[in-house]
């Protein structure tokens, strides 16, 4: 990723990004070419101004007459957000969110590679899900360390979260993708993204 | 719910009450009594009066010398949202992340209820997950109507998004939470609610 390429995004043009790229995605399985920003827009329920506003943050982005390149837009979303500078990550709980990410395959298409899951329970370590080994707990600072990894994704139960992440924290993970029901407490230097699934939920179904 | 409870939140506003709600949890499942704006702001590291601000959009909400009672203001928080009004859904597709948010129990302490669900596979269909039955997919919108359903969570792989959205939407669904990384084309009646998982991953570990 070259220096250009790192200056600073909303979370609201990320996510639209993202979004973009999910289209690109569909519209290249099915062997369309072209895209424009009123069909990008029509999908998301946007502006189709919004749309070409954000395509202009791109660098160099190609525009013909009938819109852009599918393949060429896709792959400069990706460059810009650094999809191809690989991540790794450890999962911590192999029970069935951590098993079901793991199972994941799409996350390693945005440069996320999880590189291991954790579990304190005999009976899920030694296992492996996806391809993926199961490792106690207690080797997590030593793995951490040898392989670089400094994201942790939890799904532990609520009643761990807490302690775990402090644990986390002494390995020298700098972000936990937080999928437990719980506000973490962390050190100021520590990133924390709370997956807030029923806070999304309800955004949309409040007036349900 | 009473129509005071009826007015429009932000949803930046429903999903900071959804996190102070986990904070709440915690707290009384640590028999703590008392919670004070500061306390939750620390937690969240947001302003503490954001926090103050967004309780008192909340309906007579008691506050004492040493905060809140976390007890009443959870309970408030619920009210307000309508976790108390019941909401059923179903899940489509009985796959790894179909299977880990059938096992999610922490769904229903916000009104949400999965009934069922659903696959095109018959080594899925009649099996039961976390008590809840998979059904064929073709017997989706008979039970949609009995169960009276209008929520989807759907899971399938991103092949089958637009068709199985638009069979949703030929049953009478209203709400679609889609877990597939794809943009679904539907009629303007429809929510659809995406979890871009990776858009939100990327907003937090972009500047790495």
């Amino acid at each position: 990723m070259n220096k250009q390429n790192k200056k600073k995004f909303s979370d609201k043009v990320i996510n639209r990004l993202t979004l973009y790229h999910c289209i690109l995605t569909d519209y290249i399985l099915r062997n369309i070419e072209f895209i424009s920003s009123p069909q990008i827009a029509a999908l998301l329920k946007i502006d189709d101004s919004q749309v070409r506003k954000d395509i202009s943050l791109l660098n160099n982005v190609g525009k013909c007459r009938v819109g852009y390149i599918a393949k060429d837009l896709k792959e400069n979303i990706e460059k810009t957000l650094g999809f191809e500078k690989p991540k790794y990550a450890f999962i911590i709980g192999a029970g069935n969110l951590g098993s079901a990410l793991a199972k994941y395959d799409n996350f390693a298409n945005y440069g996320l590679n999880v590189l291991a899951l954790f579990d304190n329970s005999s009976l899920k370590v030694g296992a492996k899900i996806n391809n993926k080994q199961v490792y106690h707990i207690s080797e997590l600072p030593n793995l951490a360390q040898k392989l670089s990894v400094e994201i942790a994704i939890m799904t532990v139960p609520r009643e761990f979260a807490q302690t775990t992440a402090d644990f986390l924290v002494k390995s020298n993970i700098k972000y936990i993708w937080n999928f437990t029901p719980t506000v973490l407490f962390v050190p100021n230097n520590i990133q924390v993204w709370n997956e807030n699934l029923m806070g999304n939920f309800l955004q949309f179904t409040y007036q349900k």
